[in-house]
C-alpha cells in the first residue's frame, strides 16, 4: 500500500529518489554465472536486488525483456516479483508494461499485474484515454501514465501542437490530472527533455513522476533532479538500468552495481 | 508470409473479412468443459477454432486474457497460437497486444511474438512515435497500429484536432502510411465510428483496417463492411470475440460458434 505522502517519506529517509530497472539481458549475464537461461536470469536479479537494495526506493521490471524469453520468460517475471515483494516489501514495485485497451481488457491486466503478480503501480498508454486507464485504480496502487517520453519519437505526436496550441502530452497531463488524484496516477517524463521538466513539474505540482533517461540514454542526473523534485524535496523516481546491471561484467558485479547505484544518494 | 495481395485473394476466395477473436474467458466456458484452467481453456480454444476456421481468415488474440490466467497464462498463449499456426497455416494471426516503447525494448517484443511465438502480426499503439513501431516491421508480418479505437474513451484525445485541424488520429495515420508500406502496417479503426470509417478508408485506400466494435460493442456489419472495403473487395478485418465464442453456453456451442462465424460470409 503506497500513496504520494509514503513515496515522499521513503524517499527522504533513503535520501534517494533511484528507481533500479530491470531489463535483464541473458546476453549480458556475467559468465561465471552458469545454468539455464531461468537459472541465470534468477540468479543474477537476485544478486542484483542483494547488491542495490540500500540504495533504492523502487524496482522496475520492464516486462518485454521477459516475455522475450519464450513460455518461461512469464514464470520468470512472477518470480522475480515475488522475490521483491516477500523479501523487500518496503520497495515500490512497478511493471513496466506500457499496456492500454478497452475496459473490459484493461480489467485483466489489471489482474494480471495487482492480484495474480504483487505489482504496486503498472505503466499505461494514455491513448486510448481515461476509460482504460480507470481500471488501474486502486487504493494503494498507482496507474503510471506516459506522458512524455525519452525516445526521439516523442517529436512524432507527444510534442506537435494541439489546437489550442498545447503539446499532445500536456492535454494528457491536464485530462488525467483533472481525472485522477495524485494518490492514483503518476506521469513518464523522460529526463531527455531536461527543459521540459520544469514545465511538467509545474503542471502537476503534487504528482509523481517516473523519469527514465538517465545513464545510458544521455541525461544529467542533477539537473535532471532539480527541475523535477516536488516542493518536500521528492516526488521523482528516476530510474536507471544499464548503467546500474551492467556496471561490470566480471564477478565483481554486485559491487560494482551496488556502487552505481549509491551515486545516486543526494 | 503475408502480404496486402495475399490477404487480398484470402478474403476474396473464403467470401468473409471475418477475423475471430480469441479472448477466452474460463468462467464462460460451457459447463461440460471440465479439468483445470489449462486443460479448459485449450479445448475450449481447440474446438472454437476447429468449428469456425472455414468461416474466417485470421483468429486475433487478446493477450491480456491469458496473462489474467497467471504464471500458466502464458503457456496457455503459446499453446493457442501454435495450434492454430500448425493445424490453420493460411489463416493470419494476430497478437492483440497493444505493445508500444523504446527501440530496445520493442526488439524484446517482436522477439516475444514473432520469434518465440508464431504471429503474423501484432497491435501497437502509436503514442511514443515511429520509432517504437519500426523494430516490427519484418517481411511476411503486419504492425498493426491503433488509430481511432472503439471505446468511447476515443474522444479524450485520437478526435481532438491537432494545431491544423486534423483529428490526432488522422495524424496517426498520415505519418504512418508516409513512413511505411501497405504490406508492412495496418491500421486499427473501430467500427463504432461508421461515419469516420469512410474517411478512413479515403486516407489510406490500400492498406488494410482492423476493426473490432462490431457485435457485443454494436456496430452493424453491413454498414461497416460497406464503408470500409477497398477497391478490390477486401482490405478489411472485421473481428467479432463474444458474439463467436460465447453463441451458447451449452453443448452446442461449437455449432452455435459455427453459425455466428457463418453470418459474416458475404
Amino acid at each position: 500500500m503506497f500513496s504520494k505522502e509514503s513515496l515522499d517519506n521513503l524517499i527522504l529517509s533513503k535520501r534517494t529518489v533511484l528507481c533500479v530497472g530491470l531489463d535483464t539481458d541473458p546476453a549480458k549475464i556475467p559468465a561465471h554465472i552458469t545454468g539455464t537461461t531461468k537459472q541465470k536470469v534468477m540468479e543474477f536479479n537476485t544478486s542484483i536486488i542483494k547488491a542495490t537494495h540500500k540504495y533504492c526506493v523502487a524496482y522496475k521490471i520492464n516486462v518485454a525483456f521477459y516475455e522475450a524469453l519464450g513460455m518461461e520468460g512469464w514464470q520468470i517475471l512472477f518470480h522475480t516479483a515475488e522475490y521483491i515483494k516477500s523479501h523487500y516489501p518496503q520497495h515500490f514495485l512497478i511493471a513496466d508494461a506500457k499496456r492500454g485497451d478497452i475496459g473490459n481488457t484493461a480489467e485483466r491486466y489489471a489482474k494480471a499485474f495487482y492480484d495474480e503478480m504483487p505489482f504496486d503501480a503498472i505503466t499505461l498508454s494514455p491513448y486510448m484515454g481515461i476509460d482504460t486507464v480507470a481500471p488501474f485504480i486502486r487504493r494503494g496502487k498507482f496507474a503510471i501514465v506516459l506522458a512524455l517520453t525519452s525516445n526521439t519519437g516523442a517529436s512524432d505526436f507527444q510534442l506537435q501542437p494541439m489546437d489550442d496550441g498545447k503539446p499532445l502530452y500536456q492535454k494528457v497531463i491536464e485530462k488525467f490530472s483533472e481525472k485522477f488524484g495524485r494518490d492514483e496516477i503518476m506521469f513518464v517524463t523522460g529526463a531527455t527533455h531536461s527543459p521540459m521538466l520544469k514545465s511538467v513539474r509545474s503542471l502537476v505540482p503534487d504528482y509523481y513522476l517516473l523519469i527514465p533517461g538517465v545513464g545510458a540514454q544521455g541525461a544529467d542526473y542533477l539537473t535532471t533532479l532539480s527541475n523535477a523534485l516536488n516542493a518536500s524535496g521528492a516526488g521523482v523516481l528516476i530510474n536507471s538500468s544499464r548503467e546500474i546491471l551492467y556496471a561490470s561484467s566480471n564477478d565483481d558485479f554486485e559491487e560494482a552495481a551496488a556502487a552505481a547505484a549509491s551515486k545516486y544518494e543526494f
